[in-house]
């Protein structure tokens, strides 16, 4: 996986409901990692590897389809975690199928062992993949996946 | 059907998410006619018979339901396209049911011959009736059913 | 909406099981109008728009796909009200389907507003769009529609 | 249950498909009486209790729905055995309410104890009642209630 | 229909939960005839065709089935209106199934024309048939059945 | 397979509704072959292997049922291709086991491979096999399977 | 398995609804032995394996939970045939959770093998265990079961 | 909320399958709590606020809707926490329909964050209201909420 | 119940989408009573029995999350009306699950007697309890409730 | 059907579980013919018709996803009996679409007139189509339907 | 239950996957007695009640298949822990019922008490019955009962 | 993400059914790389990152479960794509829980955006995470995953 840049790329990282609680929120699923503390790590990460990053967190179904919206001028990628919206937003799947930029579908937990209703992502069908499960690395893989994949259509 | 306006005649227009990147939006589906186009073409039709024209597109569902409780005050009517929110929405089922106003459904394409989700309106059960699939001409014909129900009940 | 004829333009009008009966039919969804009186404002309005028309009210299911097949020789467009076999007659679709003329699908009442099973049309597939709750009204939405489209796919 | 006959009581006689064949199709659940023996002894009856019957049995549920619609001009009930139609035709169910003539629903066998497709009967809501599981008594019994209802109905 | 009685011919009525309010529960459904006026028409109707009748009401369960177990020692027949256990007491048909006398299952409304839950009975397949929806003349059309199921089985 | 035929054999061939347009409808599921085509080809095979073959078509649910209840008195099998009725028609199953006689369902297509409500039929139960998939060829090996098993019967 | 008995053992035999029936209840799934019978077996069984037996056999729900919360004070142990109480009596259930004793479900055929609805168990939940198939042996595999449970708690 | 009494005022309490053995049942979802401590605090509280109060623990159905009956001639209201009949007993939801005096359903623990199961109420439909999740306070809050509606009523 | 307050007890009330159309929202099952009217009630009893109040009614799901997130650090309870979100916002039910308040739902009308799709609360596992049915006095009994189990936390 | 081979047609022939067992196995299903006999019977066929056949029995779902591989580089055809995989077996129906040969589905009974869960066939979407309910004959038509198949291919 | 045996008895024990790991694997269900532990307490009481015991475990459904086949020719009875297959392997299912031999379904934990998948066995209806629930002691109380019918086959 | 390794790390790494066919397997959704050019990716990057690497691909759904088996006394973690057993593999699942190794779940195509049958893992509840959608690069970022939680469980 060689991950050597190749000119500038610029990744749009949307967070959805409630994951602004990070670190207090059911810690034994999600973690005591804050969401400070996520961000930093992941804004490092990016940059190590060459990423230019933007980041939104919004409780707002409508706020979050307005980013992916305007992302269509400027990023390259959407590293996604709908939160909660994952199992009912058909808008925000037909925000990504509309701006036809990859995206990646990420979540802290493996939503596929938990509650019946976690289980499924309206998301999904609008995104190149998912990784799930990891906590935090979760967007740290997510992060490479992109670069690899708009590299890739780049070649 | 005799369209001879008696009267100021008001229209509330909504369109929810995604709507405003029309054109652009998986365009085999919704043809290549961009939002801005659309909207000229129903702002000169509504003119054209005689009918004062509001319009709003928002992605947010609180915004929706916020135009149409303030429709209550001005409009004889509301034609709205709810996007995605047409199959869970039922906050804004119940908005245009408390409003009391005339309101009527409209679908760019034909959702009860795509995705089994796109079959179910939860909205439907509060509007008069439902047009779709036809494109633009969707608006228009459904700006026409507006006139004519609200003479009607004038009448 | 410019809807100036160019050339003969024919089209099928298709009623369903009961639409006989309108009018003594439960008036209070279907309205006072009898078949006669909505079956003349038709006419008149296909005439005043240069629709060429001939119409079809069948209680047979058979005798409505009989009817389909033979429209593909002569009808430029369907309009058609399957009445209860919207909700079951694949055979219908099916014949819709294979005859490849455009088709609206008409409906006096909101039928996505009112009992379960009403809400699921197996015809709706088959056709370019569909046109609900408006009374006598929506056949003549459903007139213009099937003039504009025939128009476009001329150009 | 006083029957005295006050004037004539008109009663229309449908049966469903395959009803001709009875006596040869599955003995085991319709028993060996041919579908002329029924008709006799229902005629027999009929007479005997002062009711002026007409009768038809057809294959075709548009036939079915066509003797629906006439009987509104004649009949005072309408006992029906809608045969296999009993669990899909929604176009009879539509027939039967549009007349508003009081029906009574008759089965040979008692198809809430057979096949799961057989419990389901979408006529129901359209009839005053079922008799079902009886032979050839169930219309009997049916004539019996037609009679009582059209008289109750008269004082 | 030939009813002439051979010998006594023995019938166990048996009404569930909540018929003893027979007249003051929803009326607009089940009528204003009391149990006490209903029972008397059934004991008079029974006398008139030969038939001894004993009669039991009760709410509870156990005292339908343990009524029932009693019949198999006394009784030619049993006719039966389960009240609201008809959806859900396979105990009841279990005991019905278990003294193998015909039982014949009666509804004073057409539950196959109400809620959902009130169109499946459970207590169907220990039966002969249903009789439904028509007030008081579902049980003396249930008698002469009886009479008729016991007399040909004699035969 | 000896297929050395002993007497006269007689087929009745039943194609359901929109089979009359084959060749035109949905060539790239039914192929280019039209329907006189295929009839001939049928009409051949069946010569050839010494089957006398009565052929019907037709889109009335009823003309099929009639077809059944005739062949009673002639056929020795039966070949159907119940085309969408298949999917709801059990009316046409309840003809085919009242007549008793062997009925092979045939489809063009492999109805298993396509749409949801395409994959159950209702008409199955009443026959003796199914064999879908194979275009024409279906009715071919039809044929053969009703010669073979009516010949096992003689014997 | 060694059941050499320590100290009294007790245990409460609950059977529920028809059981009483046994032997005249549908011989071919439940056998001919009739409940005496079965008792007689079970009581010796009982004896001899040092069990000390309270029996009780009813067909009312109350009167089988009362049974229950009457036996924390003296049972060590329960093993119950719900009969068709298994499969919707969450009060049946409850009572055994709440008792906090030790419970076998037991069965005399294998319900798992037979109607749809008796494939679920809504009692099971609150049981050690399920034992069904085996006739009167359930009952005797049981008390062995719940005497080396008990034994086992013991030590 | 003015609760000044004007009056007599009269609510049966009654209490379902298992509730007698509160505090020993299940105490981390139901407390420790007894029955008899419950019911004290009950009564001490319906005292304090002007309500005469009859009250009835029983764990057979047929128990509590005799008891629902009865109260018809006696009481204002009913305040009924139907223990597990609340998710199958449409027995007890007739008699409080029958009987027509404002019911309040009421569960010590919040039964729709539990089991699947249990999140359904079919005795809802027949209740002014549900209180859930409150423990004992659960009770004294549907006094007041009784009081209050049958003041209001009185008005 | 006792409920003299110590020390300040802090509640937020929030009401979602339509609320504040309170009584000239279908009035029939809502009242007339406005919104203004009847959060004036509110503060009033609040006030009454030490309760201090802040509160909110929005349209949009991120505006109720966002002031969820907020009370974390000020309220000791949360009293919320979710309107039509109840049935369908994951993301106000994590909101609550992350704040970890004790919350409580109500709602003006009993949802359990109403749609199908009102009869489900995805927000309920969140909450302490529910409180449905009893119009305003529904917030009332909720703000009784929330300080006794404030209180109760506290001691 | 011109059946005149040219050049060499391979089949590969694969049984699932059980039907090694043939003859043994439910004699009233699946009929007396051992295995063996069917196996030479199917032998001769191919002979006769000019195909070079393969043959492999397995209970193993791997073994038979080895074999389809394997054929890919020496059939041209696959004639399948999944046995109980046909409900199951997803692995099997991607072995069958990754190899690319035309397959065909065998079934000695009509699996569309037994049990439920025998109706659907998860590896029918992989295969040309399927032939059901002939007993070994199934086997003969499918040799004729693959040679047919691959020469038509050829031309 | 007179267990004297009576001539050679034999048994084939089959344990399904991961059995082989007992004592491993979630021993909070499965308990902490290792599989050779069980083993060895089982081929003990085979031998102290006259059983001749052949035991396989596999975690290959094809080699259960195989094994059960090969005991048609020389076991008496077979014993069956299918682990997962239990809910899936209609394989293993149609094997049981191939060879005729009487089955006894085994499992550790109650199986009727846990998740959702697991209380569902399609095994089942191809066994005698079915012993859930009590770890070790399953077993044995299945050779009792495999011994019992056995002889009960043979007086 | 810091990846430098102390002491060894080893992974199997499990392929399941029709794995090996890649490349030849449908190609517009599997891509156009080889089975082997696949592995050496893989063996090559987990040299890099310094994982010992056994590999396993099977058709044989019991073989991938003897690997989990012996893989519990060697490897740190397993990285498996179960193919199409993915959906029904119980057995598969069950033996992941069994060996207590973390387990990490990978596709190479995004199965949440595909047939409605592969948006359900049956294996996920026993994994600590899903990486689906990216290709060859989601078993890359596996094997990342894999080395970060095996070293975040040593520190």
């Amino acid at each position: 996986m060689q991950l050597t840049p190749s000119g500038s790329l610029r990744v749009l990282l949307l967070n959805g409901p409630n994951l602004n609680l990070l670190g207090q929120r059911e810690p034994d699923i999600y973690g005591t990692m804050t969401f400070e503390e996520l961000n930093k790590r992941i804004r490092d990460y990016a940059k190590e590897i060459g990423i230019e990053l933007k980041s939104l967190q919004s409780n707002h179904e409508g706020a979050l389809i307005d980013a992916i919206h305007e992302a269509a001028d400027w990023a390259d990628a959407i590293v996604i975690n709908p939160g909660a919206y994952t199992h009912y937003s058909y808008a925000i799947a037909d925000a990504l199928k509309a701006v036809r930029l990859p995206a990646i579908e990420v979540h802290l937990s493996n939503i596929h062992a938990r509650d019946e209703f976690r289980r499924t992502s309206v998301v999904a069908p609008a995104t190149v993949g998912q990784i799930a499960g990891f906590g935090a690395m979760s967007y740290l893989l997510a992060l490479q996946a992109a670069k690899a994949i708009v590299q890739q259509g780049r070649e």
